[in-house]
């Protein structure tokens, strides 16, 4: 339990803060189990973000009420059956004391405190149900919140945008054991046959630390399929293998990395070629990573370092300005440059655009910049991922209509030459901070030399 | 994929078996996948086990109608994006020839093939809301069926009870990984100082080969607290530690299996006294297991056995029969002897006590029969878990009523000697043969010297 005077403050400010934005009481749920094969086989209870953020612990079927910086709990005490098969539960007045509430209720109680009050929609449909049901309005968490929740929305992302030091505590955790994880999945690729045994000695670096991953891990041979979550191919020494793990803590905070290794421990000619390019297209983002400054140019530097790098390697043909306006970087490089990160892995994303995008901006048609997830001025104290990738991904690269439109621009016989290299990412977590940025991730190497160093470490 | 004959023969024999049982189609819809903290951030995919049963693979967003022996496959083909980001997917006629079916269609044309369907709801809320919606009815996982769709049910249990030669086949890769599983947290354990690493050497194990957990794991120094799946504790030379964990293979076949072993290496002469009585219990129902023996009988001679043992300790005070008549086993021993195993860890749970309970029979009120989940009598080709144990629960043991109540039948300063023991459970998953029955779980230990020869294991 946290119940350090930190911890409090903490909260305490958080509400003091969203009081400054809105003048009508905020409830928050934290959402209940989804069940798996039958109703007592549940998922790992996960606390809706939101809740999280205000109530600072993984509560389950509970409810805060935020008001003029006041926060009021809503939850059941343990019924004694639960604390015989569960063990030691602790009281809703303990509960309440642990995060520093004005006043604790039973949640039947809840229906006497919801007039004006906004909300958002948790993601398990018994309580969003119970949601709307209160409140008479749908609360669908698949709908863009409208009134009063919008604005409640907006003043949610306006705070989380940003992180305070009690939540960087925390991100620099998941990312200390998302580091120390990665490290394990190279030093295992030597002995491992499968795909599956490399996100073994990953993700139980996680569970011994007694965290969970944030999203499920990509971890695969086939990383020019983006999102292939499947672990079954067999490793070859001519693959590249691609890792996308991170950690979640305790009380809900991500990291997010992705490492791109030699199975055999080296990488090729051609790997390394294109390795180099995607670091150097990582490595010119960060630089430029600052208050003030577009994401979105981020996004164009990365397109122009890999697009640059294509034309110097023989692959593309023209010149890498004109050729990045034709979008034909996509056709590597076909996602964004990265998002934010904090109590979601692309944080706040049930809000859809409203935390990614500046007010007012929509997201692209174009095809090389329609997946940008981050569309704004960068602030000290955000959290976003940089995570340039070269991909051959056949669904694009063999698609007649594209070979014919970009015929004369792609050298598809020297592009052949490169067919060990079918998806290469790297990833890290960038904050920015007043004078620049700091790479949170900065403890796992990115460059091709330091990876083999890591991959001859004895299992 | 699964394209064996066997595979093939045994989809086709199971639809053959239900339709000599019913006259009427079903309608059996795989699921959809659950969100955690955002839309897309979704909990691993697991569909339905009736949908399994008799589709065989892991399809999601799927319906299978059955009628006649006839299989109607009803998916939707992957669109463009989808291959684009998840890599080759197969179209819905490939899928249709690997099971077998006799027909597939868009999902949407399943509207024209409702008439007199009976289904069973699944797990997630949005598809049970479209079961309901296609069907007309309610269809909500928590209610038990009624009309066709309990005609439905009862024909499906009475086919899942027992199980055929491809369900032995995924069973008992499913026990195999556990076994191996539960040895890697016997042999870690001398280095590990949490349980969460314990955990993590397990269920990397079932993470390397490619399958999930089927249940919460349980790994704990609080074995006395019944569905305790924390794992922070830091293990003392003192301790036992409770591991009940079991794998699911990729088409969802469970094992269930749990050990306790001593921290330190070596059991204490208290923790050897209760563990070789929970053994003796253990041992006492397997020889008993048999088609046609009551299982209610299986669990009153675990009670027994357990009964008798803390008499001839002197922590029980009377003649064990009539105490087990009193429940006085139940106040260390307070859950059924096991369950049904097979597609979920407990069988066909979803509907109630449907498939546990022999038709007619009802729970008992009797606090040391209430927690029963299997009551009828056994067959051969039935699976079932025997697990015995000892716990001192503190909800229990202390609880006023029950110390006045039960003042001179324990030993109460006797009993405080044992308070290293605070939970022992021994856990194997048992089939019902013709002649008897057969341990699947046979190669992983459970005697007590045995174990600690597995503890010694170097890392
Ligand atoms: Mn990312
Ligand atoms: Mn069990």
């Amino acid at each position: 339990m946290h119940t350090s005077s930190i911890f409090l403050e903490t909260l305490h400010h958080r509400r003091q803060r969203l009081a400054e934005l809105i003048d009508f009481p905020a409830i928050l749920w934290s959402g209940g189990s989804s069940s798996r094969n039958f109703p007592a086989n549940v998922f790992p209870f996960r606390p809706s973000s939101h809740f999280l953020y205000f109530g600072g612990i993984p509560l389950q079927n509970a409810a805060i009420r935020l008001e003029s910086g006041k926060l009021q709990l809503f939850i059941d005490d343990p019924n004694p059956s639960s604390t015989l098969w569960h063990g030691e539960t602790p009281t809703r007045e303990e509960i309440a004391a642990n995060i520093g509430a004005d006043d604790a209720r039973p949640i039947a109680e809840l229906e006497d405190y919801l007039e004006n009050a906004a909300t958002i929609p948790v993601q398990d449909a018994a309580t969003s149900t119970e949601q709307s049901l209160l409140l008479h309005r749908w609360l669908l968490p698949q709908q863009p919140p409208q009134g009063i929740d919008l604005e409640l929305a907006k003043a949610i992302v306006s705070l989380r945008l940003t992180h305070d030091a009690a939540a960087l505590v925390e991100l620099r955790k998941a990312v200390a054991v998302s580091v120390e994880a990665h490290k394990a999945g190279m030093v295992v690729t030597s002995t491992a046959k499968l795909e599956a045994e490399v996100r073994a000695a990953m993700e139980a670096v996680i569970i011994g630390y007694n965290m969970t991953t944030a999203y499920a891990s990509i971890v695969t041979v086939h990383g020019e399929f983006l999102h292939n979550n499947h672990y079954y191919h067999s490793l070859e020494p001519g693959d590249l293998l691609l890792a996308d793990v991170g950690a979640e803590t305790e009380t809900g905070w991500a990291a997010d990395i992705t490492r791109t290794w030699p199975v055999s421990g080296k990488f090729s000619s051609t790997q390394r070629d294109i390795y180099d390019i995607v670091l150097a297209a990582h490595d010119a983002c960060f630089e430029k990573i600052a208050p003030g400054v577009e994401y979105g140019e981020i996004h164009l530097i990365a397109a122009t370092v890999i697009t640059e790098g294509l034309v110097d390697l023989g692959i593309l043909q023209g010149k890498p300005e004109d050729l990045v306006k034709m979008d034909l970087h996509a056709l590597f490089f076909p996602h964004g440059i990265g998002h934010l990160l904090g109590l979601d892995v692309h944080d706040m994303e049930d809000l859809g655009d409203l935390a990614g995008y500046e007010e007012g901006r929509k997201r692209s048609d174009r095809f090389g910049l329609s997946y940008l997830r981050l569309n704004r001025p960068l602030r000290a104290g955000m959290l976003v991922t940089i995570e340039p990738g070269f991909y051959q991904v056949p669904g694009i690269l063999n698609d007649p209509k594209i070979r014919d439109q970009y015929e004369y621009l792609i050298n598809w016989e020297r592009l052949e030459q490169f067919a060990d290299v079918r998806g290469i990412r790297i990833e890290d977590d960038v904050l920015v901070t007043e004078s620049g940025s700091e790479v949170l991730t900065a403890a796992l190497p990115n460059q091709a030399n330091n990876i083999e160093d890591l991959l001859k470490l004895p299992k």
